[in-house]
């Protein structure tokens, strides 16, 4: 078993990093709209893993550049990410009353406040994206080429054509095809751009971005899976039976549609094959390499 | 009183501009996800008067460069202000049925549907933003400010934390200070944004910035004003009766808090000193002046 201690030791330096700059930029929870700051911040400081503003740090550390000078640009999609879990909990989406253990937003505050925190994290997102210290350091076509794919990747052809697509899915016979669309659509297409955009402000060159663009796809689907996953063994660990929760929910996933030991092979098979793509890196892409084995590590 | 012709001629051919521009850019309705499209594109083409979009063409306008230019900019501004109606109208929000004498969204299609609908425009409207045609006529750095304007006249600290306010004042008493601060927030930050995000892509010295900001901040009041004066007279012309539906919602609103006499006086008052402000760009700033007048003259 690979050793990640380095990656450990990394993945937590950025995340308090990540965590100090949303914390330095959001605005004070004052005035008379005061409350949707509130449950903004509440659901934003709830024990994340910042795996995306990651990720931007990490595509942005290929160029051998300090990342922490786009910590504010990476910092922005942790208020995409935040802001898409608040929506999704809510009643008419997937209705879940709990987030990382913790009352989800809505039932915290109320739907009215939920539904406004989202839309201000999704507008501060890009007050994060185009904040002019990011500019000390990056070209500004390079910044505004990276804002439209993260546009992109979580509108209606990225994560919310997929959370519709997956609410629409819920209680039907799915399919392997539709499966990968879902997929691809609500969760891949913003971790692969997370990782992409950072290289792009980095102005890495074609080539790389193209090889990058595949790795985040697979690293995105590879995620996804092994987060499946951990739902059911987390489930059976935890209760000493298999509970399948998604099952419950009908929702469609590796697991639920290929059962638990092809998933897993399925997992271990597409980390070989993520990991190989990082050849051309080199010793550059060690920790891209260890992240890999790593999200692959969570469910053996 | 003036004569519009001149003005009602410049915004048609403007909003079949916008319109033309909204369609060609939306993608098709196709794939799993095809339906929050669709309800995008509902609420998107539901008589709206584009006067955000056009805001912004105005405000380039005043440069004397041809505002085809940022056709795309200025539609992107359309979607934010179309996400934020279908927020506003949803049963936790506003509660309305009904918009432009049509089934609101969440009506049309579904709550879950129509929340998706709102937080894909708002991706798409940067998506617009960051289009890259727009780079041929528009300095990048230039193009990075306006969007940054825009996220913060729209976020905590603008329409998110207007609306926020707007819900938490329902049946309480108001005053002056407080009305002001929702008005500037929910209606005013979003349409000097939209003026003022087109004179920056114009590339305008900051001087002429500054009065156009005051100037936006007046003309978005001037319109929220006649826009709560109309409701109520609206209702009475119809209906013969005074129906005052704000008040019955217990809505905070100019004629709430001071009747439509003093409110009417008010909304003249704010026009000529608006009209005033627009003096050191004499004869470039002609559709600005009409369009000042046109807005009060509804209520007349």
């Amino acid at each position: 078993m690979a050793n990640f201690q380095n990656l450990l030791a990394y993945l937590s330096e950025k995340k308090n990093k990540i965590d100090e700059t949303l914390k330095s930029l959001l605005p004070e929870k004052k005035g008379y709209g005061g409350r949707v700051l509130e449950a903004a911040s509440y659901s934003l400081f709830n024990g994340g893993k910042r795996l995306r503003p990651i990720l931007c740090l990490m595509g942005y550390e290929l160029s051998e550049k300090n990342s922490d000078e786009i910590l504010i640009f990476a910092a922005g999609l942790e208020c995409v990410h935040t802001y898409s879990l608040i929506h999704d909990d809510l009643p008419c989406m997937d209705d879940d009353d709990f987030r990382r253990g913790k009352p989800s937003c809505h039932k915290a505050f109320d739907e009215a406040t939920a539904i406004l925190a989202g839309d201000g994290l999704q507008a501060f997102a890009y007050e994060c994206f185009t904040h002019k210290k990011i500019l000390k350091h990056v070209k500004p076509r390079n910044l505004i080429k990276a804002v439209n794919l993260i546009a992109r990747a979580t509108g209606f052809q990225g994560m919310v054509g997929g959370q519709m697509a997956d609410l629409l899915a819920e209680g039907k016979k799915g399919n392997s095809r539709m499966l990968k669309w879902i997929h691809h659509h609500k969760t891949v297409a913003l971790i692969e751009a997370s990782l992409l955009s950072g290289a792009i402000l980095a102005g890495l060159p074609k080539g790389e971005l193209k090889v990058l663009s595949k790795f985040g796809k697979n690293l995105g689907l590879l995620f996804q899976i092994t987060d499946d996953l951990l739902d059911i063994i987390g489930d059976e660990a935890l209760l000493g039976k298999p509970v399948k929760s998604d099952l419950k929910k009908k929702k469609l996933t590796y697991p639920s549609l290929y059962g638990i030991e092809k998933t897993k092979f399925l997992a271990e098979d597409l980390a070989e094959k993520t990991v190989n793509l990082l050849s051309p890196f080199g010793e550059r892409a060690s920790l891209l390499k260890d992240l890999t084995l790593f999200i692959l590590n969570r469910v053996n």
